[in-house]
């Protein structure tokens, strides 16, 4: 942990955070989080009135508990943060926190729109026990989003967060891509960490690695339909929805890649797409009535 | 004003308001609002720390209130409603309304991701002053957002506001068109009054303004850029964001419009398309440091 | 005529326009050619065995000659072009010219993807008798298509063209939009007489009309769904796939707008949208299969 | 060879093609070709005067063919195919094939807009020594090319081709993506042996190994820039325009992948994007100003 957890509260301590970060994230000592592995993107579970249900968190964590995950990321897309009030992300960090195993990485989605709003976030969900920040691009201004802006948002972030962070492109929802020049860039910060790259662009995610060889920065995988090619061009793990529903399977393609197993790993990858596709192609027949939150609304 | 204003608290209002809905809007009184003329869509102005200036949106209110709109908009876009937080937005709400006369409309942006989340700024907003509440699209999952999907959102907000909905689809900043059938279905609700299309294609607001014209729905055009296209086709006004700079000017086509006098129209409507462009080639060129709240981020 | 239509050989003729070119298109005098009015965009019928049926051409014009329409496209994105051979497209052009009156402008579509290709081809369509050459913006290098190299390719085309030059963007059918910047430099060419833009995007026909204003460059609208409002902004007329069925109503539209009465020019606008959209959909519905010579393919 | 490549002329020749394809492609006789390796996507020189260099393009060929590559394509997007006439196309393939060694393979762009011409240019190519037609999708009516419509499309062309073809999806030329279903659906063609996809998404490249798995149907990459990664999920090679500046690299890569010696493997490809990526950067600032064909023109 790069600062102290403990955070009086969010403005006062900034400064604080600012003047240590001022002085320094020492040289060498920011990029220690290893990231390497798999990681369930958890859904929020809701109750019929549309509260979320907190007791079937803590069942699911506790299921998926038992598989080799690295850790787990709570607030991705996948968790539906946009339909949660501020209260309702913190509490949902912190109740994962306290599920969960000290070894299991807990990455939390604390993005905003706005670069105080993620700060802010950000501050509040490493108090409650996030082991690092996982931030998606602002995307609203999509139009004005050059590599110069999100660079800006990022540093910012990354300067005044206590917790290391990871960028997070997934342009499917937000309609941009994080820009390869900007993620180059920001890899030089010592409080970011990795990138989660939801993208499917392997020739990007190649290029990244490559660009940012000397700054061991880490490449996940956003989904699980190209995670073998990931690991064929240097990302260090995933963070994919199948292993929600295919834990061990996932896990297992993991270990064949990392041992050089590559024509297992092929077959097991080929495997996994459909799942994968098949699984998305539900999500959008059945539209949001999915989400108990949309479904129930406000009944 | 369809329901009571007051309203002692957003969740125990709710089940109240639903059993005068379900009872029914009144057939015929629910669409009284003539939303007919021109509007901005106010800029949030922020202090050099980042706080929202409300002394200058007084100010700027002031200013605008000397030319003959028929209201303003607040939280739109152009008000950067995304970098507020939930407090900011109503305080807003509240302020423009004390500012303004009460022959003018305020227009107030609720939109949210979520459905619980729009109908509970929607009721606050109404419950603060506002005239009518104008509610963006939800993006994030945009994948998603069939007309179904849609239509349920809307109507679930519509069902629940006490103050009229005005539909608002922006594809630039949200990736996604409200489609033309779901617009006909929710003109068909009682309390759905219009849409402000940003879009900025003139087939589509043609075949909106003749596939709901037993709906007595009202279009209003989403930029200067195409007002007089838009009047010629059946539109009633215009929330433009070349009002905020060349409101006399933006007035004088809107008159020139209604009153036929299409040869001249053409030659301002000409005059204004170029500033409009250069304004948001300009806002392009500067990216997100024109605003206060990014530029200062957190200092 | 700009130049003499008798062309002893395409190759041997350039250097001699190319002279006369560069000795000048006299000045005033290039732009002599009147677009105002209404086209349709002539299909181009087969046979049962997917020749060209030329009697069925014969006959559907001159069932169209009945309409006051100011000419007729031939080879347009209408008349599925892309799938004839060079000859079938010069012999589709000569037979049309036949079948005219003369006081019927013939616009024909020559692009190609090279300069070289359009240039031979509008030469040639110039000797079978088109009145001006319609050329649509190369694009299967669409990445590599800036202003520069569409300003260059169609300079080439007007300087060696002995007809006017109607430069044609649709970007459905291409993916791009000839930008507005080159627009405005082409219409300086002594030989660029107009566009027809079929992007629907009124403001840009607007700003188009509005920058080229010294230039006596005409627009023309490339559908009837939004051809009232291009009149509005300052288009001259339109080429509208729905005057080939409803050719009456289209140009009563055209006398409605020209004569002021926009009243009854937008009712009549709104009832001529749908057939129009009803149009495209069963297009996209039954796919290339009404194409006889997609559906006969070889036999 | 499936069918005898003296063909006396096109269109007779086609009925008898016909009869024998009807007569049916023998079971498990189809696929003999082995596609398996790399192949420079050969461009097409051009001389000052802007005709095909035809001495140039066989010395060209001869530098390459000391390189261990497959094969050599011809006519693809890289052999600036669409500048080309009918004649100067075919004539491209005569010239190759007289200029490399019998062992190595030759796959010609044949692809046109219509079926027809489609048809007509693959047995014409074949006739003058093509081993296989690599046929792009047809996309001007891009808005029209369902998966049925493609379907057709491909069927007629491989049953009346004499040669195996090779299915060609490159979406930033064409604007569309030839659909996973159609390709399934083409993959059990007896004359369709493969697909170059230079798409660059390695989901689908996996997908389509899977689904096509039982039809030994071969996948090859369209970019060096994503070759490790769809080797890695089963494909059988690639086309890279790299390969035809650093031939010796890329088949390096080849030799790597096929050893399984995924570390090296994976250092190469990241040396190899940068380049790769460098020269398209290139080709994007020079625009259509580098090919002399379009440079130079008609003069």
């Amino acid at each position: 942990m790069l600062v102290p957890r403990v955070w009086s509260s969010v403005r006062p301590g900034v400064s604080k955070v600012l003047s240590r970060t001022l002085g320094g994230w020492p040289s060498g000592e920011g990029r220690r989080m290893d990231l390497s592995g798999i990681y369930p993107p958890v859904t929020t579970p809701f109750t019929a009135t549309a509260e979320v249900d907190y007791g079937k968190l803590q069942e699911n964590l506790h299921k998926l508990g038992t598989f080799p995950f690295r850790g787990f990321v709570v607030q991705g897309s996948n968790g539906e943060f946009p339909f949660l009030t501020s209260s309702e992300r913190l509490e949902v960090v912190s109740r994962a926190r306290q599920a969960l195993p000290k070894d299991k990485l807990l990455l939390a989605g604390s993005g905003c729109e706005s670069t105080q709003a993620t700060v802010e976030m950000t501050v509040s969900m490493a108090h409650v026990g996030a082991d690092a920040a996982m931030v998606v691009t602002p995307c609203y201004y999509r139009g004005r989003m050059s590599s110069a802006a999100l660079v800006h948002h990022y540093t910012k972030v990354a300067d005044l967060s206590p917790i290391p962070v990871v960028l997070y492109s997934v342009p499917a929802n937000t309609g941009l891509d994080l820009p390869v020049d900007a993620v180059v860039t920001l890899s030089q910060h010592p409080n970011i960490v990795g990138i989660k790259d939801s993208g499917g662009d392997v020739t990007r995610i190649g290029l990244i690695v490559h660009k940012t060889r000397s700054q061991d920065f880490q490449v996940l995988a956003g989904s699980a339909g190209f995670l073998l090619a990931s690991y064929a061009v240097g990302a260090v793990g995933g963070v994919c929805a199948l292993a929600n529903v295919l834990g061990a399977q996932v896990c297992q393609l993991e270990r064949l890649c990392l041992t050089g197993q590559w024509e297992d790993a092929q077959k097991l990858q080929h495997r996994l797409i459909e799942p994968n596709t098949a699984g998305l192609k539900r999500d959008n027949k059945s539209e949001i009535f999915r989400h108990p939150r949309w479904k129930k609304a406000f009944f």
